[in-house]
């Protein structure tokens, strides 16, 4: 199911906000609009968010009364600032911007052709990521076998891409493959994408999903109740794969238990110019541990620390599922040479 | 700081499901009032239910107009029926209210040396629970170097028992004798009673604490700011230690990251009878999971698996500090064979 599509210069999306107690849909008619979604979180998920981006600039230039090219592209880069300055540090948004604008600087012709031109690349960016995901997908459902049940962290699901997923994509060509699995999924605190998104998501879809909270992951493996994990990844560098909050002790807890942890993540996903102890790990704000939604949970003004991701040692992946192939333990001492 | 006061035939005790946002007393002066502060957990924590159920018996003594002590016994028998039947699953309410009936029944003497001998015994139950958590909090407090910093899960602190806790009992006794440490407390979903209750209790007392989501341990711990991990428990048997769900994995992931994990209860909590494999995990309802309050986090009618407990292996632990000595993993193997 494609979570944004281009329909005669509107832009369709789910309102990610509203899930899952609601499934409304967006409108997207202008850019301002655009920029709200991103801001306000109703459009999440890195690829997505570069879908979303390059989308952001076609609607610009659909609606652009324009005379001349030059014109035109000065309304697009305004365009493309704005929906940069939304999230300053997603770098998919940048991407998605940046790769529109960067066919619309190199292109020649006259105004409508431009216009055609830029909705034509931002409609790319959709269909490479869609093609991308099922790639993953049908290179990590081998792996999976009839039966397994396979615990997820976070939401690298549909919702986060254009179509299909990314750890999600894997569990849905499984399933699809005729493979009756079963999924558990960490609820993922503090933002709870898992119960949000995740356990949304496969519910809809029809694949059994059982809910638990992050710190039950360790008394489902005890028990036998995991086959394999399977996550995504937000960058993986030469000796760590960074992902959502509470990935490393997942990882930590299927090693123990000898349990696989596969990552699926596409290629853009490798950072090999760095180590982990090289990034930073941004910290958010302390509201998102002391509160869910507006209930507040703990006592006023105590201290918190909230790192968004953590990174978890090569050591505990057993492999990393691409579009073009899988790697394994043997593969990854090239990484530190920044080679795939 | 007492948690459960007799003031002439009133029972003082916080509301802690105001907390950690308000602090309210409750001053229970019928066993009506008592069983509904049980059953809505207004007065919850093992050691503290109790002293609870006995106080509960001694109201019913206080209030009671009875002429002979035949009419006083069955009164008092009433009213421990009533205590018990508030959670039908708490043991402490059993052995509180038994201990004081117990007493009441082998006395000898008339209706007012009766009640005395009722409340006397439920005060007893109240200062022996408070001394036992002090002579814990002296036993561990050893353990504790100057400069640490120690990770929690759930709330083994004052607001479980009478007065002084038994994990938190340990931290407070340390902090007590002038060491300087600071204290990493997991929210321990889905109740939260680290971020309501032990984050409270702490600040409360000065005592540094800062919050982290569950999911969260695992990267302090890989970043070295942990240095030992304390905990309290439900029930320890042969092979295992039984505690709020999510202790398991905290286990775990000390172990790997070479972090000592200490266990501080009771030795009443010992049930030597038993193994983990015997022992049947209660589980609890799917709302604790899909909501937080009255906020809903998951989609309508999604499966759950919501276990109240885990057991940890007696590999994973350290040390057991009781308040009569600290068991090492030296003195584990006698547990088979039913010695303490």
């Amino acid at each position: 199911m494609r979570m944004i599509k281009w329909q005669n210069g509107t832009v369709i999306t789910p309102d990610q906000t509203k899930l899952p107690l609601q499934e409304a849909t967006l409108e997207i008619k202008t850019v301002e609009q655009m920029a709200e979604a991103i801001k306000t979180l109703r459009v999440r998920g890195a690829p997505l968010l570069g879908a979303a981006a390059g989308f952001g600039v076609a609607i610009a230039a659909y609606r652009s009364k324009a005379k001349t090219t030059k014109q035109l592209l000065a309304e697009l880069e305004t365009a493309g600032a704005l929906i940069k300055a939304q999230r300053p540090t997603a770098v998919n948004l940048f991407w998605g911007v940046d790769r529109v604008l960067g066919k619309a600087k190199t292109f020649s012709g006259g105004v409508e052709e431009l216009k055609a031109a830029v909705i034509e690349e931002a409609q790319k960016i959709a269909d490479e990521d869609a093609a991308q995901n099922r790639a993953i997908g049908k290179n990590g459902s081998v792996l999976i076998e009839d039966g397994d049940t396979i615990l997820t962290h976070c939401n690298a699901g549909e919702l986060a891409t254009v179509e299909y997923g990314t750890a999600l994509g894997v569990i849905r060509a499984a399933w699809e493959g005729g493979k009756k699995i079963k999924v558990i999924a960490d609820e993922t605190r503090p933002l709870l994408q898992g119960a949000r998104l995740t356990a949304y998501e496969l519910k809809r879809d029809g694949i059994p999903v059982t809910l638990i909270t992050d710190n039950m992951a360790a008394h489902v493996m005890s028990k036998g109740l995991v086959d394999k994990v399977i996550v995504g990844a937000d960058r993986i560098v030469q000796d760590a794969v960074f992902n959502k909050i509470g990935t490393y002790g997942v990882a930590v807890l299927a090693h123990e238990h000898k349990i696989p942890f596969y990552v699926a993540a596409p290629k853009s996903t490798f950072d090999l110019s760095c180590k982990a102890a090289d990034v930073t790990i941004e910290e958010r704000k302390p509201e998102e541990v002391t509160h869910v939604g507006c209930q507040q949970t703990a006592p006023d003004g105590v201290a918190v620390y909230n790192p968004a991701f953590d990174a978890t040692p090569l050591k505990y992946v057993t492999a990393i599922i691409c579009e073009t192939k899988v790697y394994y333990s043997k593969d990854f001492p090239a990484f530190k040479k920044g080679k795939l």
